[in-house]
């Protein structure tokens, strides 16, 4: 899986590290950001996924529906501006992979849902409880083919290698999170490993796929898959913060989901190498051996506050969006620049 | 989905129709004529399914183990012999190809017995009752996007997409079975789309890639396409056959799966239509209504038998075994056309 430093080039104009913008207003200049390309994006996932099999567009309408942020989509959308690709009338090269980037997204949400027996999905039921998994399993799998499609269309090999990389990275991601289930040996790099994998890979490619189409040349490239890989570590590391941290409202999601699944995430093993003998029996108990009892929630949930497991996971994503923000030092300063930067900021600041 | 005419050139060689070798020996003669190029490909299969991440090789080793008659990518390398592709030293296209073919294969597999909730696979343990169905929907998606690297390692556009298409194809006959599943009021129309999306595209594009790589003219793409086709339908045809006609023992999986599953094949549309009026109510509580009793099986033989269905379906195979054959008449006779010819015959020699 790929590096994580951010590129040190000859010549580097310094991100501000406080944004004129931050939180929920971040996203709200993405989308203004691009929003005609946004519009363009919607409607060519709506077209692309259609199929006389009935049950294909049903399915998938259930999970565009349920909305979601589009922040892969996004990415590419805006790392295209970034590097100046130059948009209609001059290309939509753009919005076609950026709708492969959400459909490979999709693939991975339905396939995931199946693999978690998840019930909730962005607050609403999640498409394998509504269809079950086996329209969940084959609609995934046609998205993924669908995308590739739709790279073979746009004809840039340099882009399909990038994207079938990252959709293997992503399947590796994911093996890895299951051989490391239950499991609390499980040490911080190779947690750090999977969620390269399973969300941060695609982060990366959607990125960098921006700066391929504007034909920038392979610092740039390497800049942007820099930012998107630190901007996804430092997501991933905030959703797992909020699985224990935030409520079910304002997440969509249920929480103490990855609890009753025995996910090894970086907020159980901090809570767990900083614990006593007596909490490690419970996190063993709970995690490894996945007996839990009433309670045993509320309890992990207030053995992580007593050992700061939250705060030095927040801390963690921290770094990481700062890296991610330094990588951008490479383009000159703008409106592009500065709100890629603050969205790596808004990624931090969802929670609390 | 892909027409199935076999095409019709200006001068053709006509195909013995009884061939020089059958049944059994045609696949035996398929081996022969490619053994070389067969070994390079299991030893690529092995190089490629290769990862990190610990589990994906032991879980797809599983596969690899319980053998098959890799006919698929048997296909694709006698397809490019027949076709003139030098083959090492003037390249090695046809081995990466027919290992992506493979790969593709096997992916389906893993996810059909997810989706089908299989016990058995090639009369072992499937992988899902060995590893789970998390591991096994997860390495499928692996071993997808592996694929699809291996193609962007090749380097064709044409070939990509050709298999892409494929891909998606297969995942809309798959979800198309879904949803004629219990449903009696399915077509033969209907249950021809299923097979040909699930199972004979993947064949089609296997047999297609071997004259792309070889640089022939679209004449000869599309009759090797169109053999692919015809031959995976008859492919189906025997296999749902089998599934009532075999016993546990020569077809290596479970007898009456099908029946069990309520899916709606040729064998029970054809016993359905032709049937009275009270062995179409059984056929509804069976199939329809999935109220299964002790016997129900042993009295859907029965009713195959005096319908003749078994005996229908296996007439449809030979047509299309026919059609396969047919469509090598643009290619001049020699070993490759003879054998592949046989391999038409053998597919629906299987049973009996």
């Amino acid at each position: 899986m790929g590096g994580l430093a951010s590129p040190r080039a000859a010549e580097t104009v310094p991100v501000p590290a406080t944004p004129a913008v931050g939180g929920e207003d971040a996203l709200t200049a993405l989308v203004d950001l691009v929003g005609d390309d946004l519009q363009a994006c919607n409607r060519a996932i709506v077209a692309r996924m259609d199929s006389p099999v009935a049950l294909i567009p049903q399915l998938a309408a259930h999970i565009v529906a349920a909305g979601g942020k589009r922040l892969r989509p996004l990415l590419t959308l805006a790392s295209a501006r970034l590097c100046g690709y130059p948009g209609a009338p001059g290309g939509a090269r753009h919005i076609d992979l950026a709708t492969c980037v959400e459909f490979i997204h999709t693939a991975t949400l339905l396939h995931d849902d199946v693999v978690d027996e998840s019930q909730l999905r962005r607050g609403l039921a999640s498409a394998n409880a509504i269809f079950g998994n086996k329209a969940s399993v084959l609609v995934g799998d046609f998205l993924f083919a669908r995308a590739f499609q739709l790279m073979v269309d746009d004809g840039s090999l340099a882009v399909l290698r990038i994207l079938s990389r990252a959709a293997a990275t992503i399947a590796e991601g994911e093996v890895l999170q299951l051989q490391t289930q239950n499991d609390l040996s499980t040490t911080e790099d190779q947690y750090l490993e999977v969620i390269q994998g399973k969300t941060a890979a695609l982060f990366a490619a959607a990125c960098e796929v921006g700066a391929v189409i504007a034909n920038r040349p392979a610092r740039e490239q390497e800049a942007l898959a820099a930012f998107g890989m630190n901007l996804g570590i430092a997501f991933q590391l905030v959703d797992d913060a909020l699985d224990y941290a935030a409520n079910q409202a304002t997440l969509g999601k249920t929480v103490g989901d990855d609890f009753r699944e025995g996910k090894v995430t970086l907020p159980v093993l901090a809570a767990y190498q900083a614990g006593d003998e007596p909490e490690r029996v419970f996190w063993r108990r709970a995690i490894e051996d996945g007996a839990q009892n009433e309670g045993d929630l509320d309890r992990a949930l207030h053995l992580m506050e007593a050992r700061g497991a939250i705060e030095a996971t927040l801390a963690r994503a921290h770094g990481f969006a700062r890296a991610a923000r330094e990588a951008l030092s490479v383009f000159p300063d703008g409106p592009a620049r500065r709100i890629l930067a603050d969205v790596a900021d808004f990624t931090v600041s969802r929670v609390r």
